[in-house]
């Protein structure tokens, strides 16, 4: 391994960050091996060179393209020496790839720093930082988060997105008469479940027509109006044709598994002229990547910085508080992913999903302020008073925790509220490992 | 939990695997949680319902859409009962999903049997069984394995196939030198490694350009074919763009990293009418869905099934002799999984790689038989006498293979070879663990 132990490392203040994109890795190697021949052997790996030297990889190559370990830190866990005992030890890995062995494009730039490395054993992606140069290259979200409240005229305030419960297997009537419901109700976003697109049983054309005249209807009668997310998620290029359609059939918003479809995909979606509509992108497949304590991707980039790049105007995301184990932690930090300055790419409106009741609502808006969607299917469709009250009753709560109203306090005088707290009173313990 | 409890089971003689797709789960549960309930929780979620019972989730709509349970297998460990200090209990859990909620495309597939599963905690798809129903809407590998014989006017032996190396950042003269190298040398196919695709510094079209006049040389100078597999990954259209344009330019066969570009993509090139030339995909990424013990998708579905249905005809996946930690019994799983009878789809060609050298390729040709194609980048380039010498002891490892010669032996009267045998002994140690 000799070869590789000094030139591909520099210090970080030996790269230019202009033109750099920067991994972030956890690694976990076996007691004697040396992270750093290790960390420059992956850096070459991923850029210029491979497992023994080929005489076509040049100082010239090198010098633009190689990649460059820019940080070895170990986890600090023993003092002087390391215990005999020891098996493994644990490392932050930061190695910068040249922009121009990428360009501003996803595929290249997922298989330089997640590619072969993904196969290499104790290894995840932690971070990656993007230089100018290369989301310059992007859109980015379309609305984002202010677009999204001002399509729908409404602001200051979470909105309540309900997904149609049951998932799948409804006819378009069925389904519209459900989207009445939960509109009139008060769901700002009515969106499909992840597990209908365009079936045979219940095509996404028809579905849009069918909801978009009722959601004029809805308008006249409350004022509000009413996005529907239809999901037009399929193979290629039969995704493209179905979203043009229901674009052209009225849909105000489109919805897309981005990761069963893939990233690209929902880039160029989000990124066609033609799309004038906000994207709400679903999170399913999502954990099969991040799940891993040793390998993948970390979940704030698979659900929050990746689709933000790739043009998601609304994330759905695990909540803390539901049906999934998901660490706070995480979830706080998959929200930042969406919202935080990067380089001038629009906000991605966070949208915490799965298992969501009222009660959890004051404490949603608590972790991520107000600028956020409430992601609902159950806890408005099986409320007792039926869906409409379901909808009202997380507006309620949504009410109440924006003016700082304790819950069971606001329900004194809202009846939806308090039938809801009434039967769903800890029916999640929210995650602790 | 009650409601789930009983209702979406089945015994397996219950469904009909004629419009089924059965997924198989490796599952660990707390001790004390009971996987007859979790089961058909999971069923519920995938398919119809939610978390909470709700009104429009119909005898009807279950009939007709609800995922059954038809196997939990709780792997044996305990006799009688288990003991109190057990934590964790261990399951192979079977659903089948009705086609009719999924259709023959992938991404629903996809949402369907890893979706919001994959965020469950400790699940692990393990396996997807398609009825002819499902993959009669794909129309698979369009060249296959006999195929991709033909289109070199080669039977019987491993195909060899060189990866350029340096991987990245050389222009395309130096590219084109290195392919005439390998290919005068015998490598059946040159392929660009998949750091590189259409960059600024080398373009597709070039490549092609130059390289394919460089075949037609090396075709009067030996007499063999070689296809060029140039990297067409990119964003979304311009990847097909690029595919049409590298096709229109002369290519004779496709690259794609079919994880980084989605399984989507990979499918619409490769059931595009106007892409009559053999397709490879290449793995990067793959180990971020395969590697965790506990999350994510088995290696032979990542690597084997779910590129064989998406259209690839050969795909690089790695090798247990190389550089990658892999086991064996998954390194023969996935080869399995690009061969075996799927409904009258074509077999893909497998093509072990990661580090080869030529003393592996006894033990590939032992391992999965003849009908492979040998990936090599490093292994050629670095030969100490040149490339082309380095693909003639890959091609004398292949013939003496062929001949159940040792390479010892053959080794004695053929030099390049030797020279390979002097220098890479022993350089990797097959994974054990």
């Amino acid at each position: 391994m000799k070869y590789f132990e000094a030139e591909p490392r520099a210090l970080p203040e030996g790269i230019d960050y202009g033109d750099h994109i920067v991994a972030t890795y956890y690694g976990v190697m076996p007691r004697d091996m040396i992270a750093y021949y290790v960390a420059p052997f992956l850096a070459v790996e991923q850029s210029t060179g491979t497992w023994t030297p080929v005489p076509g990889e040049t100082p010239e190559v090198r010098a633009k393209h190689v990649a460059k370990v820019i940080g070895i830190y170990e986890v600090p866990q023993w003092e002087f020496e390391v215990p005999k005992e020891v098996e493994e030890r644990t490392y932050v890995i930061q190695i910068a790839y040249p922009y121009r062995n990428i360009e501003s494009q996803i595929p290249m730039m997922l298989t330089a720093v997640v590619g072969n490395i993904s196969m290499g054993g104790k290894i995840k992606l932690l971070d990656i930082y993007f230089p100018k140069v290369y989301t310059d290259g992007f859109k980015g979200p379309k609305f984002g988060i202010e677009g999204v409240y001002k399509a729908l005229g409404v602001e200051g305030r979470p909105l309540l997105n309900n997904m149609t419960k049951p998932c799948t297997g409804y006819p378009c009537q069925v389904g519209a008469d459900l989207f009445y419901e939960a509109a009139r109700g008060g769901c700002d976003v009515v969106k499909d479940d992840e597990l209908i697109a365009d079936m045979r049983f219940n095509r996404v054309e028809d579905r849009v027509k069918a909801y978009m005249a009722l959601e004029k209807r809805v308008y006249e009668e409350t004022g509000e109006h009413t996005l529907y997310a239809v999901n037009v998620s399929d193979s290629i290029p039969k995704m493209f044709e179905v979203a043009k359609r229901a674009v052209d059939a009225g849909a105000n918003c489109l919805m897309v598994n981005y990761l069963a479809v893939g990233l690209p995909a929902l880039q160029a979606l989000a990124e066609d002229p033609d799309i004038n509509v906000p994207i709400l992108a679903h999170m399913d497949c999502a954990g099969a990547l991040y799940e891993s304590h040793y390998s993948g991707i970390s979940s704030h980039l698979v659900l929050g910085k990746l689709p933000r790049l790739a043009g998601a105007d609304v994330v759905v995301f695990p909540a803390p508080y539901g049906k999934a184990p998901f660490l706070k932690d995480r979830f706080l930090a998959c929200a930042d992913a969406m919202t935080y300055p990067m380089h001038g790419l629009k906000p991605t409106m966070p949208m915490p999903s799965g298992g969501i009741t009222p009660q959890m609502v004051p404490t949603a808006v608590a972790d991520l302020g107000p600028d956020i969607m409430i992601g609902s299917g159950g806890g408005v469709h099986a409320h007792p008073m039926g869906p409409a009250a379901g909808a009202r009753a997380f507006r309620q709560a949504i009410d109440a925790a924006m003016q700082g109203i304790p819950l069971e306090e606001y329900a004194k005088d809202h009846q939806e509220l308090a039938a809801a707290m009434g039967i769903w009173t800890g029916v999640f313990q929210e995650t602790k490992a």
